[in-house]
């Protein structure tokens, strides 16, 4: 079922000693340039570098001791599968991760660290579920999907309410919106708390399949995106979709250089270290600043696991 | 004279409506690395992005209103001038800056954003000092040093003040060394204000003067310094050289290729962005665990003007 406010914030209160309570930060300097009030929510100082860290522990709190037993497996190649691994290992759990054998030194060190159980597979969608699955029957592990979930869209919309909380009433909140796990909770929290404010998904241009979907009423895939906001470029799911549609004012495209440009200004006026993806939500204030003149806006910088090695301005 | 506690206290109560309160962090990950427990005062997000605009707003409450109508000058192309153009322009008084015509752009821009007057003159020490020499007698500016002068050396204690009253009692607090206008600051309030705390200073083997000249008991010049520490690469003055000889334990020297592991080890573990010469101290521990085991450890991270398009493990 849909989670309501209650129970976000019962959701909140059950993982809130695991988690990091992570600081609304603003920028005097940015609010200048962007002529509006901006209220930074900083998940890239969440555990394991990311909001997932929230959703991953709700979703084990929500298992039971028997299903705990056999351990939790998921296929990902970025931050849900560091924040699962961790999350579990701090339950004392087994965490199966489903990488492709490409995927980034730095994604599979992550999980390394936090003591996944890496599965490696070949880089296509139809050997990551075959090997899943595999990996679900030999070993009964419990499937945790990285958005399409109530669990984990009630974990991670316990960011933006820690946001709202902390900062009273806003204008607008702006999440990014790849598989919609962040977007969905984030717009539960806020719409719940006060349907004033208005919440507006962010999306790369070069990956707009949700405003697509939100526009035409059903989901598209994401065929082939192009952008380098690297966590964005998942489809909906039918249970972010339709959170999505019921409670997101709207979504806002903008393309990759705007993106960089707004990752940039991060990095050299807060002095703090940002992902791609967490870039677009500033990028669309910039990209449409007589939206957001004057207003009190929220924005969920989603994490901080940037590849130092390939920084996109380069 | 040399600052006692209760000016460098009175100094912090002066400045700190003008200043960034900046934060201490730890990080559980960095401490299970160090093996110790080490407390991160935070002066890349301080104004101008580095420790150096407190010395520059003493310097400016300490002039009387006579010399304030006349403006204040200095040399510089680091954090010195952005810090003083600022500090400047916020008590509505001129400041001229005496820049190399080969500056790095970022750093021009940055003294031409805060409202500072930039005369460019060539690469070389003879002409900084003649065009600084012009300025003064043409506009009669008060010239500020960037590290030499206990107006300065007050003001650059008052980071670590606000270390150690947030920590309570460190066994050592770590500063890096350039012209020494941090660690003799550090030195003396760290010192006065518990003598069993021991002060260290952190400087690249690359540029090891200040080693040196506190070994042999001589201020040696800094010739051809060779270090990524972009910051560290000036001499002492006598007066922070008197105060380190006198006030800091020892100073511990580090390879480059040791500050840029530390660098990018603050960067990924702790998301946040600093500049090289602010990684030393961290490097400093690194490379001597055994003298920082299990111990309560401050660090100064003095700034975050780190240049994105040439971070040093390209």
């Amino acid at each position: 079922m849909v989670p309501d406010l209650q129970e976000i914030e019962q959701v909140h209160e059950s993982i809130k000693s695991r988690i990091n309570r992570t600081p609304v930060l603003t920028s005097s300097s940015i609010n200048k340039i962007a002529g509006c009030e901006i209220f930074f929510k900083c998940e890239n100082f969440q555990k394991t570098g990311a909001f997932k860290f929230r959703g991953a522990n709700n979703a084990l709190l929500s298992l039971s001791d028997e299903e705990l037993s056999r351990g939790v497996a998921t296929h990902s190649s970025g931050n849900h599968a560091a924040a699962l691994a961790l999350a579990a290992r701090k339950s004392g759990v087994k965490a199966y991760i489903v990488m492709p054998r490409n995927a980034p030194r730095n994604k599979v060190n992550a999980v390394k660290e936090y003591g996944g159980n890496i599965i490696f597979c070949e880089p296509t969608q139809q050997s990551r579920e075959e090997t899943l699955n595999d990996v679900v029957s030999k070993n009964g592990a419990v499937f945790i999907h990285p958005f399409n979930d109530y669990r984990i869209i009630a974990g991670q919309a316990t960011a933006a309410l820690e946001l709202i909380r902390e900062t009273g009433n806003l204008d607008y909140v702006i999440a990014p919106v790849g598989g919609g796990g962040l977007l969905s909770g984030t717009s539960l929290a806020v719409k719940l708390s006060d349907n004033n404010t208005k919440v507006i998904g962010a999306e790369p241009s070069g990956a707009d399949d949700a405003y697509r979907s939100i526009r035409d009423g059903k989901i598209y895939p994401s065929i082939e995106p192009k952008t380098v906001a690297d966590g964005l470029r998942t489809s909906l799911g039918e249970k972010t979709f339709d959170i999505i549609r019921r409670f997101t004012n709207r979504i806002i495209t903008v393309n990759d250089t705007r993106i960089i440009e707004a990752m940039r200004l991060i990095f050299e006026r807060m002095k703090i270290i940002i992902e791609p993806s967490s870039a677009v939500p500033l990028a669309a204030v910039l990209a449409n600043k007589i939206i957001f003149e004057g207003k009190k806006t929220g924005i969920i910088l989603s994490g901080g696991n940037a590849d130092f090695d390939n920084l996109p301005w380069k």
